[in-house]
């Protein structure tokens, strides 16, 4: 069986990492699958997903590195055009990528005891966010 | 039920970026399948999938960003063993991962209107890329 | 159908880089699927998957670029408060991230040939793994 929910969010903006486990958990719960998958998705092209061990140090430190390894003040091509200043967003997305998939078993996900699923919010300003939530399994 | 089919692209080498949304839309709608999930597979070690806005700023962008975090120029263990340059292209692709899935729900993919799926060509030379793309669904 | 089984893997801590591409060729072929995917997932916060070609050049190249990327040296506000010492490790995690998913046809997993699946090890600390493959196909 495949099962599709969306869940909508809410974000800050710039840096905003949203810890959505429980959001996914309660899918996978309802989704009447006993074994399977969850694919978590992203529709949109400035935001990501992965997990992290979702603790204050943790929260300030990813978007730290994000802002290192892919800085926001730098003025990229695509800011030239599109005067959106949100060049190094799109960047951030695609390095990242935008789907994660997480196996569960007798409806509980195989989640590590400090792991956290995120959406990573590289957008400049704060967005709604949906995500798809697709649950596969028997 | 699962079917299996195959992308052949050609690319020019080097930071080339391929838009294959079109490719894919079209392997799902003709899958027969009318909800589930399209998982598309780089069969090599120097390519990536991701998504992006795909727009001239990104296209010169997201090289740009790749050139500056695994630096071309740089000699690799890689190549001092290899003698194929292309050391930093094998580095990119495992940072970058060689698969990508997305959902689908009545036949249709749920990317975001600004996002497209790309394969993304490190390699130093034109290739003939070869993707698996599997569609998962009922 | 849906099979879940786990791998267990000892690492020798930081700069790790461990192929499990049999173990998870072997899992696939007695799994009792012909055709579908296998889904490999780190169970933890200071682990990540990719594809790489597992040659020593590489091996040395890729736990190089991670230092390069996010430096082990650097105090991590998550070190301030935890501790450990392994802030990079997290950080590597969510940037490499915990899953990766593999189209099989016929039973064998379509790689390309000098592309192997490796767990990435960024703890630093050697550990016992457990990592979930779960394969779904028909």
């Amino acid at each position: 069986m495949v099962k599709l929910q969306h869940i909508e969010i809410d974000t800050r903006g710039k840096d905003d990492m949203v810890d959505i486990s429980e959001r996914v958990a309660e899918i996978v719960a309802g989704s009447g699958a006993v074994n399977g998958q969850a694919l978590i998705f992203v529709e949109g092209s400035t935001g990501g997903l992965s997990t992290i061990e979702y603790e204050p140090g943790l929260i300030a430190d990813f978007p730290a590195l994000m802002d290192k390894l892919v800085p926001a003040g730098k003025t990229y091509c695509h800011d030239q055009t599109w005067h959106d200043g949100n060049g190094h967003a799109h960047l951030r997305a695609t390095l990242i990528g935008p789907s994660l998939t997480v196996p569960f078993a007798q409806k509980r996900m195989l989640l590590g005891t400090w792991q956290q699923i995120v959406f990573l919010e590289f957008d400049i300003r704060p967005r709604r966010r949906r995500l798809a939530v697709q649950v596969t399994g028997e």
